[in-house]
């Protein structure tokens, strides 16, 4: 079967194991997944393109990491690594040898925040930029589809081109999110592996038939010479990459291209960005009746940055450019990709305005309305830059307001759903499961994007997932669900579970109480039911969870409850699906959990539809007090602006009581 | 006395340590110096401005020193640190944290190339740059003066910005070379030293008095919000730093400014440089003369990059401007300077011409040559851009040819002189202590700079010295000697070493030959001598010092042949200060030694002047292969163009031989 719901990571990794000989590997969050996937697939008896197993080798860091794959690529073996954040800054020194070798080095980098003023394990891009100086090229995926194609073009192009490669995507989004994409089969790799090229690499490296040495030490008579022996490989390489794309859009009809444009063709307003945002900002663009015309290049092959390729693919008719950045560099002029525009754009006779802007740093939010935002900041005479986007900034005063243009937007037509869990609880698993059922079933497409608490077990997880016809592009959290499960009664006092809930939405509360004590919910809780107009539905999965000795593991009970409702697939298809995955997933703990489990599929009759009419609530009046901490606790981070922070990050402590 | 003769690692570190409690240190070239002399000051009792000693801890590598810098501070404590090249991007993790958290961390840079094809110990801009995202601000030093007033500069705006500091400077170029330089006394320092701020400092701080936490983790919902609230530190930073400038102005009397301008002041043509380049292209312009205008803006607050006081120093005038970068970022569009130029300029209405080059990879000089290169494809219609200057590149022809314009510039009048010594023959140490003794006892200016081998003992050094009436700016090697002496007779068959010897100049040469044999001098030797008009010198020091029981240490006899030839001083001047300085540093090596050493002194009548016009020679036809290894150990690397390196760095294996 081509079609396989697979997040960036695993997607990722799959080419990376048919690529390399040696992986060196230290995990760092969001990463790690990579590794493990690449172990899991060696434990069962995956083979290479080479017909070999991957050899892993987890070292003491990072830095050790990229010193056993630099040994082990002058040594002729193709090599791979996987990292984020720190764990990229340290190998820093071994990049600049890497490239200065010109060895073919890949490292699959799931882009992290650096931690600053506090840690952050989310995504951005400043990991990846701030090593953009190693000489490495660099290559962005921008989806999980993405991730899987430009993996293998990374490696190809890495051989062919004689230099090292970070392919990076959005670090806790991308690659943690799945999606159905068409994977490749070792068949179409081999196609597009370079053997010559391989053979060239292998015979230029350490070998006790042809000795040579590498790494000398250079006086200043001769080292700058040297160092500009390597300027045709970086000139030649957009070309290279270039050919990849094309060859393998002849093998797979996917197609990219160093910079890619879409919108409209005589584009007066030109938005230029990287990653997961294109996504969401081709979404917006496809989807929204706007007077201006705008289009979007962006950005896959980020180092070389090819200034040819660039101006070809700027629409003649540009007058005014926005460039998104997803980094900070405070003290520097702009964000890097805006540096680099700015230099392409120097060369040209005709006066084309650029301004710019930071937007998800530390894995924020960026959805349709950044993206109006942005339009509108770009559209407007005096337009704000630098900007921030996605956040209130009341100290300097650099973010850009909600825009009226989100009216112009029309939201593909998609299932859109929420589900809070507690971490441990099963709801992810299952929820996994759920989108892997009808990915894989069905010529749906699916997304599922996963929000963690950093207090893991025990605490809050939010699901969202999507169901659509046509490929998924909004890459950003669920605003507007058709349906919503809460799994926990106690979420209910504890925050907002219904303010993404579309009108006339499906909900599904796990509880104790019936039709006839339903009355005592939550005010709150209440009167947005009746305002939103919802489809209330209760069922007691602790209950029935007990009766089949599942204990606290519910999950088993909701997704089929989720399935009976919704009805995404046949519901006995699902029960079907749900039966095979209960055996296979079970078996091994025996018949009775598997029986048991099965059991607890049957849940048609402990579904209790209650009627919301009969619903009274009162107003209640909130203490609207900033306080951070509660602000956090009750999902509301979002909503306070930067004069809430210190300066240096520093919080008071003894602060767990608040959270309670 | 206010004067001293120092090198700019020793001119810095007497600053850092009067501004700071704790320095936590890894040794790494060329910035050891700096740590060494720090230890030194403890060991011989120095305070600092608190009236305590510095703390030295040598951690085990840079990684740890850096992260002992950072605990340090959130403990309170003023912490600095020394480093170059990998151990700078060692650090790179933690200067991303102290930047975070607002702490006042200064760095001080020797600036090392990054290994890459090849390592290299001397200086370009590389590690530095490679670490511009850090936020930390940059203030670039050019001189040993400077190094020591912006050392300040940077200690007192750290403390008064709350935020980290990176101070560098060329290594093994400015950070080797001996100027005699204005020193600073712990009076002036006090008066510049920010006490109410450093008393916010510690209060911020962890404290058990006033609990708080750092180094929290972030979620997506504040992440951001937090990152843009130190905003205004980085907007008012530029101007603490004038401010600074401008107290330290008044109290010294040396100017500076974030960024500085000499030359015409209605430029049509502007130069964009930083480090010690600046130094020469100043020399440049104030020496030659041009048909165009000519300007140069002097970076010196690299970080922030602030666009006000750019524009704001840019000559209205300016229609074509050139940025130099030491640095190479392979597959950026440009060196990160000429973005942050393009950048800036993006914003203006008139359209301004930019170019861009690169210059003193891995040491490679620059000198009046370069500039009159660089000036030449500034003028011309059809300039190269992005360029090299300093090489022959034969294979992507970006380097520049050598120009005319060097004859519009006429060099300042200074005293110039080389010596050729054997690696610890002493002949260093005998030039550090004359020029120190010229510097220190005239009111003339010196400077010095030593070329090692990288096979340290045994090999060749050379030493440049000047001596002016005048400050010296010419950054470069000498290269039309007034005196050449040659400490060993064997160079005369390994290399030229009468290139650079200026028309009537004087050689004095060490060797047993006297006026009757040497008519045995080499052939190409002897033609040079009299193409030269040179005035030759023997003087047979190794036969002095044994009579002295001196050993092989013939550095006594030829300090005190070059003072008696050159009377750069008055002779009995010298003998007074040298029997003072063979008893200060010989002094515990007992009377005998000390003896020995004067009496090694007194060789007016061992030296014999010879008339090289009774000399004769017979032209020699040299074999033009141009074999690497050969070239290089001739001196010739320089005139090796690109084309004759690989292109991964690998060179072949057992060439020893090929030495000999």
């Amino acid at each position: 079967m081509k079609y396989k719901v697979l997040d960036a990571n695993a997607a990722c990794a799959r080419i990376a194991y048919k690529f390399s000989e040696l992986a060196p590997i230290y995990p760092i969050t969001p990463s790690s997944p990579m590794a493990e996937e690449c172990e899991h697939l060696k434990n069962i008896g995956e083979k290479n393109l080479f017909g070999e197993k991957l050899t892993l080798v987890e070292m003491q860091s990072e830095a050790g990491a990229s010193g056993a794959l630099h040994g082990g690529l002058l040594g002729g073996v193709l090599g791979v690594t996987f990292t984020a954040s720190q764990g990229l800054l340290l190998m820093l020194p071994n990049m600049f040898k890497m490239a200065g070798e010109c060895l073919p080095a890949v490292i699959h980098v799931s882009a992290r925040a650096v931690a600053s003023h506090a840690l952050s394990i989310f995504g951005d891009h400043s990991d990846v930029m701030a090593t953009r100086s190693s000489g490495f090229a660099y290559l962005c995926s921008s989806s999980v589809q993405e991730a899987q194609d430009l993996a293998a073009i990374a490696h190809i192009s890495a051989i062919k081109s004689q230099l090292p490669f970070v392919h990076f995507f959005d670090g806790f989004r991308t690659s943690h999110e799945i999606q159905k994409i068409e994977t490749l089969t070792d068949k179409e790799l081999l196609k597009l592996l370079p053997q010559k090229e391989i053979a060239i690499f292998k015979q230029r490296c350490l070998n006790p038939q042809l000795p040579k040495q590498f790494g000398t030490a250079q006086n200043p008579d001769v080292f700058f010479q040297n160092r500009e022996a390597n300027n045709l490989l970086y000139q030649k390489l957009p070309n290279i990459v270039m050919q990849n794309m094309e060859d393998f859009e002849k093998l797979t009809g996917r197609s990219y291209k160093p910079f890619d444009y879409v919108g409209d063709k005589n584009a007066k307003y030109v938005i230029v960005s990287m990653g997961s945002s294109v996504e969401t900002i081709e979404d917006f663009l496809n989807n929204s009746k706007l007077k201006e015309k705008v289009g979007l290049i962006k950005v896959r092959l980020y180092r070389p940055f090819s200034k040819g390729y660039f101006l070809n693919i700027l629409p003649k008719t540009a007058k005014k450019i926005v460039v998104l950045d997803r980094t900070k560099e405070s003290g520097s002029v702009g964000e890097p990709l805006y540096l680099d525009v700015c230099a392409c754009l120097n060369a040209l006779d005709r006066k084309i305005e650029i301004i710019h802007g930071r937007y998800g740093l530390g894995g924020k939010e960026f959805d349709s309305n950044s993206v109006a935002s942005i339009l509108e900041n770009l559209f407007a005479n005096n337009s704000i830059s630098p900007f921030t986007v996605g956040i209130e900034d009341d100290k300097t005063n650099l973010s850009l307001k909600n825009s009226n243009l989100i009216d112009s937007y029309t939201p593909p037509k998609e299932y859109e759903m929420l589900f809070y869990g507690l971490g441990s609880d099963g709801t992810i698993s299952a929820n996994k499961n759920s989108i892997k059922t009808i990915g894989e079933n069905t010529n749906k497409f699916v997304q599922g994007y996963f929000e963690y608490d950093s207090k893991k077990s025990g605490s809050l997880t939010v699901s969202h997932l999507r169901v659509s016809n046509k490929p998924i592009k909004r890459i950003y959290e669920v605003k507007n669900a058709d349906f919503i499960a809460i799994h926990n009664f106690s979420f209910l006092t504890r925050f907002k579970t219904l303010d993404r809930l579309k009108n006339g939405g499906i909900v599904l509360l796990n509880t104790k109480l019936n039709k006839k004590d339903i009355s005592c919910l939550p005010n709150s809780f209440k009167k947005e039911l009746i305002e939103k107009n919802a489809k209330l539905f209760v069922i007691d999965a602790v209950k029935i969870a007990g009766k089949h000795n599942l204990g606290s593991k519910i999950n088993t009970v909701m997704q089929s409850a989720f399935f009976y409702l919704t009805n995404i697939i046949e519901y006995e298809q699902f029960l079907y699906s749900a039966k095979e995955f209960i055996t296979k997933t079970y078996g091994k703990k025996g018949e009775e959990v598997v029986k048991n489990n099965i059991e607890a599929l049957d849940i048609a009759n402990e579904i209790e539809k209650i009627d919301i009419k009969n619903l009274t609530f009162k107003e209640e009046k909130f203490n609207e007090k900033k306080d951070i901490i509660k602000t956090i606790s009750q999902r509301n981070g979002n909503s306070l602006p930067v004069s809430a922070f210190s300066v240096d990050g520093s919080v008071e402590t003894n602060t767990s009581k608040l959270e309670k």
